[in-house]
């Protein structure tokens, strides 16, 4: 088959008309606005004209269905309230590109799939979580966005659009195209790369309870003050973590809410969340373990009450053998030295897809190492020797 | 003069039914509220009847006026919004039965006061300020609660009992007695504290700017981590005053905002509270330098903005000579080795008052060292050793 990157750049600039933001290339294209809908009509009708099947399901996915069985190209192309053009809408054109091509070439046979709300209106993946029955479509209709609307409410809006949900026995494998959302490639300089794992998650909040009292005549070793807590258990976690953590390990305190959180009063509780990801679960058990063993050593030495709530956790995933040695062989030939295999440290559509079907997923640089912002890009040479990566690592998988 | 317990005891409990919460002791009188005024009516004809001229200023504080020239005490009887029933209540009521029996045995000259707003509805020691001139009326007019009611607004509903304000140079000092709000003398088992210096305070807000970033996907060692900054900076701070402060020396970090406050995105920025009291203006001088500068080397050492706000600041009040040794004399011989010498953490009325006139304090344990709080409270003979040996002072400053 013979890909057309004009074609490609070209259908990226009609989808990044839908929502554009009107700052640097940025798109707001959140899951079922406006915006969001009309642009997955558009795909409808590229689809159609690719020769593909379109099909919407019950969650507002759309799909460009070749004859089975198949391999399943995509991403999503809902974006965040601020988003950057690219994101999953590179892996939706990607496939379409790729899926046209191999029409107009007479085979191999390719599907293409735009998830709906990825980027977390209601949750986060919504749509392909539902598919891979990661959620029920009864328990996703309660998720609700910041204003309240529910998701069973805002899927009404494509009803009129909607058939039944796609039998995922039709397809061979996933491959999702994204940006990197970080900075290795673009800071090595770096074409591709090739995703080896999803990394793990795990998500907890940590409360301290000490004693709210005036920040005048309470002295310090009458005190037991949850923010110092809090100081010393993120201080002792950093340096407990060091002889276990990887360079791709990360770790984020992204959330502290403080009681009463006056400066005139010693502070009677905090929460904070703590956050961390790997590709590996034997280090995420370590890091745990960790966390679990110095708040409760920070809490018995300050005398401050603790609680450590349930955690919010998805276990790594592993890309398919097979299809990440064809993106891997694909790299080599188009990007030779210029690429590198890498973990996510994203979640990804493919995360949820994986329990359906083997799935592996390919990275272009994002610049700086920027994404979920009006200013995400990538160069568009490495957008074409994404697609080529793409089309020829399907070629390979298909011959 | 003879001073009478039981006479001081039943006032400060009818003054506990203006306001009374219903939880324990505790009272909710805050400035200007409908109770607050009540109460205020109420100490007036307390005042007139023990043969004081009963006087309202035009910001709400009410004034038993003895023959000039005279010695001055009180403290306030306004409430925190969920307050204890003696903090300022009691020195209110100290100083109407000192004065009352003074009036019965003929002299010394004693006038009361209880000042309005010292618990800061509009700020604090609001009415103690704007009478000293450390806030001109005009300005103080404008300052506002929470819900948007300004100081002019509130001060009209006692209007039409008010008069001019006092004229300062009738009184040869103030002698303010008040709870401890702290742990000290109920750990030691004393009954007195006498004050020497009202600790100053400085209170700046310290910002590190750092990168908004993807808390998956960034890596730790290209991250700029506002909250990580933080943690950093005040675990050094902490380190660094160690060999600097004192026994009494406090600091506070009880107020923390980061961006954007989710768990999954690396914090761009935060602000957090940066609070500091001690009675030694060299040591507040010290301490600052070690704020400054370690926030300075952690913003470089992180690659993070940094902004340090303009500071608030009480400079420490010392307590006068002659007072405080009255003070003192008198608590040796009612409690003979059962009282201290210490530092006032909190702020008072007394250290507005410091500009006009010489002042002092005494202090009656709290506790468990709770105030501000319905279960504020003092054992009824700590009470009456106080007002013990605040009247055996005024004997001594006026014999």
């Amino acid at each position: 088959m013979k890909i057309n990157p004009d074609r490609f750049l070209k259908d990226l600039h009609t989808l990044r008309s839908f929502g554009a933001s009107g700052v640097g290339k940025g798109v707001v294209r959140p899951a079922f606005s406006a915006a969001d809908i009309a642009s997955r009509e558009w795909l409808l009708a590229q689809f159609e004209a690719a020769g593909l099947t379109p099909h919407v399901d019950p969650v507002g996915s759309v799909w460009g269905l070749a004859e089975a069985p198949s391999l399943l190209l995509g991403s999503h192309s809902d974006s965040q309230p601020e988003g950057g053009w690219l994101d999953g809408a590179l892996g939706v054109i990607a496939g379409l590109e790729v899926a046209r091509a191999a029409k107009e070439a007479g085979g191999p046979s390719v599907s293409v799939v735009s998830f709906q709300d990825e980027e977390g209106r209601f949750g986060g993946t919504t749509a392909s979580s539902i598919w891979a029955g990661g959620v029920s479509l009864e328990e996703a209709d309660k998720f609700a966005d910041f204003e309240g609307v529910t998701f069973a409410e805002a899927r009404k809006s494509m009803a009129h659009l909607a058939g039944d949900f796609v039998d995922h026995s039709q397809f061979t494998g996933f491959i999702e195209m994204h940006i990197e959302q970080g900075p290795w490639l673009d800071q090595a300089r770096e074409a591709i790369g090739v995703v080896t794992d999803i990394v793990g998650i795990r998500d907890l909040n940590v409360t301290f309870d000490g004693d709210q009292n005036h920040a005048g005549t309470t002295p310090m070793h009458f005190r037991r003050d949850a923010v110092q807590g809090m100081v010393a258990a993120i201080s002792q976690i950093n340096t407990a973590f060091a002889p276990v953590v990887s360079e791709s390990t990360v770790w984020t305190n992204g959330h502290i809410t403080p009681h009463p959180n006056a400066s005139s009063i010693v502070p009677g509780q905090v929460r904070f969340s703590m956050q961390w990801r790997d590709r590996d679960t034997v280090r995420l058990d370590q890091m745990e373990r960790i966390i679990r063993d110095t708040v409760e050593a920070v809490a018995n030495a300050r005398g401050l009450g603790f609680k450590i709530s349930d955690y919010w956790a998805l276990e790594p995933v592993s890309m398919d053998e097979r299809l990440r040695r064809a993106l891997a062989d694909s790299a080599e030939i188009t990007a030779p030295g210029k690429w590198r295999a890498m973990p996510s440290g994203a979640l990804h559509d493919a995360t949820c897809v994986s329990a359906l079907m083997p799935v592996a997923m390919l990275f272009v640089p994002s610049i700086n190492g920027i994404s979920h912002a009006f200013s995400e890009d990538t160069k568009e040479n490495d957008l074409v020797t994404g697609l080529t990566v793409l089309s020829r690592a399907v070629e390979r998988l298909t011959n």
